[in-house]
């Protein structure tokens, strides 16, 4: 019988030997191999970075699992040597190994190139071999970045007292309704996977005040485009006793300066890596839906017509006269039209057919959908029996109403969206590990 | 137009009014009223307390919303008073009412009692009005102290360089396989739920070295027992560079420990109203199976059988034993009959028969399922074949073996189990905010 004793941690694939000062054990997979006569460079890429090693012919020890004794591109290995400062080399410092330990051998050459400092295969190469092209530096960086969004999310939230909440995913009826809804069987029972945490954050105000959720949602959209997956992850929050749904603006806001703030602080390698420019979060301008319809009109000659909604080339033009004219690359829609929103959404009620609902566009793309949501129960009701719902289906729902609930509003912030949008890129596909569409299942 | 400026964070439900020194604002739903007398005792509930507000007859404004000037609980108000220090109330103070502003009315009263010390509804009762017997303190603390456990596991990984990440819960086949898949229909492709991250998360090894994810996993059991739930929360970790098992074990421990010292440090006030008693994470035992299954016939005559698990009773046992013999509340069994573990699962070369696996229980019940891994692409290869499956339908996975996998291990740790064994609680449902069972797929 033997007992377990505490072990120290391995920061970033490098830490001290312990034997002899200088001494460090490098620990990652073998990135690139360059031999210079009597001198091989050996890359290795450790969990967040590469380190250069050098070995001296004869001046190393190598133990290993080949039976020629080689090192290859792809083996898993562990390096002691001296740590010494190198200028030239990723992060100013080499290591001039001792020894080297195969652990693991590489059985074939990767499909797609992971050692050039581009990876230049296509969105279907790139996704056909996920597992092994999500190792390229860049590649990874973008999954590590997506680490500190959603920390950042997380730090803010928790610090301005929202309680996180984990919602079911398997649900008896989609929140928002519609066609969009991916349906299982649940033990003979029709059922489906959640669209949005909406109904449950709301549940949870109730309880909590303030909640938010950082979780995968699905959404059975046929659109094959390069915004939409079928499963993202949502983050969402929710917060109870606001005077009105600027305080859900606001929120997000600051929200949104922390987070890059704190990705400039912790994830400079990546955003360097990534050539990320991030946007400075100032104050957000604001503008109803009817102005930016007839903003559309006389700025950019957009025929304004009776369609409730902005589409994807009026959300780009609104964004370039944000950044332009406003001098910020956000911007909030406000005021949308009730027909186009759901249920809970609140009506404006001095300016009727309008909702206390809101979009932000970032970079010409909307990446959150907010709103208040209606607290009193009569009004709840009487918006459903307007909308053709049956109250008596949302028993559990109308509950909180019934038994009071403080006014309230939140919004869901797409991650995959918000990174893409970050980062410049074409495809929320490559902010997606592996991602989901209407033709793609697999890895 | 309007712009957007950052504003205040709510400290849990009270904040300073800023008007007058002392004065403050407490927002919250108003849990009980006490008339005594020309003095009203309010209540109020806010998003992690109770807050005593004292209303002097004549000596404060009622602003609202009931036509008649009640006050009653289940509404959310607002309550502008001076914070008085007073030992007698919760927390050591009392807010003196100078306006109350009621904001939202509870229209019914609620269908539990919230406002006795304990909820004394059966569990049936309060899954069926789930919404609202959430709002209950102590209910409510249940899951303000899984966001406490859900923190520890983060910050501590986190911490030790793993990086988060969010593997898809939508795919093609069950990582393990078996019976217990939820099936779902994709765009007309057969598809099921996710039951472990296990595939996605040993992929990502080849990527960032150590990797965790906390998120929602989905089994079809027909199972409806007190310890089983159909969809719950998996912490799972998987870290690379190993030397064995013990590695993963050893970090399990070390992040338990951790886990126990922030929850102390942190939710003192749940673990209080729920009169928790933490466990000391010291040195854990460890058995082998064969050894715990001697153990079991040798003290408590139980009938060594063939069956390669332990059953409930047996886990029961083990615990009592552990916890009278050992001084451990904790204890792993390892080296499972490999015929039990799954396809990935790595045998012990020296013990035929069975593998570097390895449960820990806790309190009489398993809380974890983990182990070492195959990092060898020829090793995976043959063993899928040895159990009869086909190697060419695991190509992605085979993937990351062929291209070079360090030694490897991880775990997957049940949130709600955790916690309700952390609690001394008897069903799991009391730990899944909005439990799914067999029969149970509302609300």
């Amino acid at each position: 019988m033997m007992t377990i004793k505490g072990m120290g941690p391995l920061q970033e694939g490098i830490r001290q030997s312990g034997s002899a000062p200088d001494e460090v054990i490098v620990e990652g997979c073998i990135h690139r191999i360059r031999e210079m006569g009597k001198v091989i460079f050996v890359v290795i890429r450790t969990s967040r970075s590469l380190i250069q090693c050098v070995l001296d012919e004869g001046g190393y020890q190598l133990t290993g699992l080949r039976e020629d004794g080689s090192l290859n591109e792809g083996d898993c290995v562990r390096v002691t040597g001296i740590k010494k400062e190198e200028p030239r080399a990723f992060g100013g410092f080499e290591v001039h190994g001792r020894s080297i330990e195969v652990l693991s051998v590489a059985n074939a050459l990767p499909p797609v190139s992971l050692n050039k400092p581009k990876l230049s295969s296509g969105l279907d190469v790139i996704l056909d071999h996920r597992p092994i092209a999500l190792r390229h530096p860049q590649q990874r960086a973008i999954f590590k970045l997506q680490e500190g969004i959603v920390k950042a999310f997380r730090h803010y939230l928790s610090a301005n007292d929202f309680t996180e909440i984990h919602s079911p995913k398997t649900t008896s009826a989609g929140a928002e309704g519609g066609a969009n809804i991916f349906k299982m069987d649940y033990f003979g029972q029709p059922a489906c996977l959640a669209q949005s945490p909406q109904i449950y954050k709301q549940m949870m105000v109730g309880v909590f005040g303030r909640v938010f959720e950082v979780a995968p949602v699905f959404r059975a959209e046929k659109h094959n485009t390069t915004r939409h997956l079928n499963e993202y992850i949502s983050m969402d929050f929710e917060m109870g006793y606001i005077k009105g749904m600027e305080d859900v603006m606001d929120t997000e806001a600051a929200m949104l300066r922390y987070m890059m703030d704190y990705l400039k602080e912790n994830y400079s390698q990546e955003l360097s890596l990534l050539k990320v420019e991030l946007p400075v979060v100032g104050e957000i301008p604001v503008l109803k839906f009817k102005e930016a319809k007839e903003l559309l009109a006389r700025e950019y000659g957009r025929r304004v017509t009776g369609n409730g909604d902005l589409d994807p080339e009026e959300e780009v033009l609104l964004c370039q006269y944000s950044k332009e004219k406003l001098g910020s690359e956000f911007i909030f829609i406000t005021h949308f039209p009730s027909s186009r929103r759901p249920f809970y959404a609140m009506d404006d009620p001095n300016d009727p057919g309008f909702a206390f609902s809101f979009d932000l566009l970032f970079r010409g793309l909307e990446i959150t959908t907010g709103g208040q949501r209606i607290h009193d129960y009569q009004q709840q009701v009487t918006k459903m029996q307007e909308m053709g719902l049956e109250p008596s289906d949302f028993e559990h729902y109308l509950s909180i109403h019934k038994h009071g609930m403080p006014p309230h509003g939140g919004l869901g912030l797409g991650l995959e969206r918000l990174e893409m949008q970050l980062l410049g890129l074409n495809n929320v596909r490559y902010t997606s590990l592996f991602p989901r569409d209407v033709k793609r299942i697999t890895p």
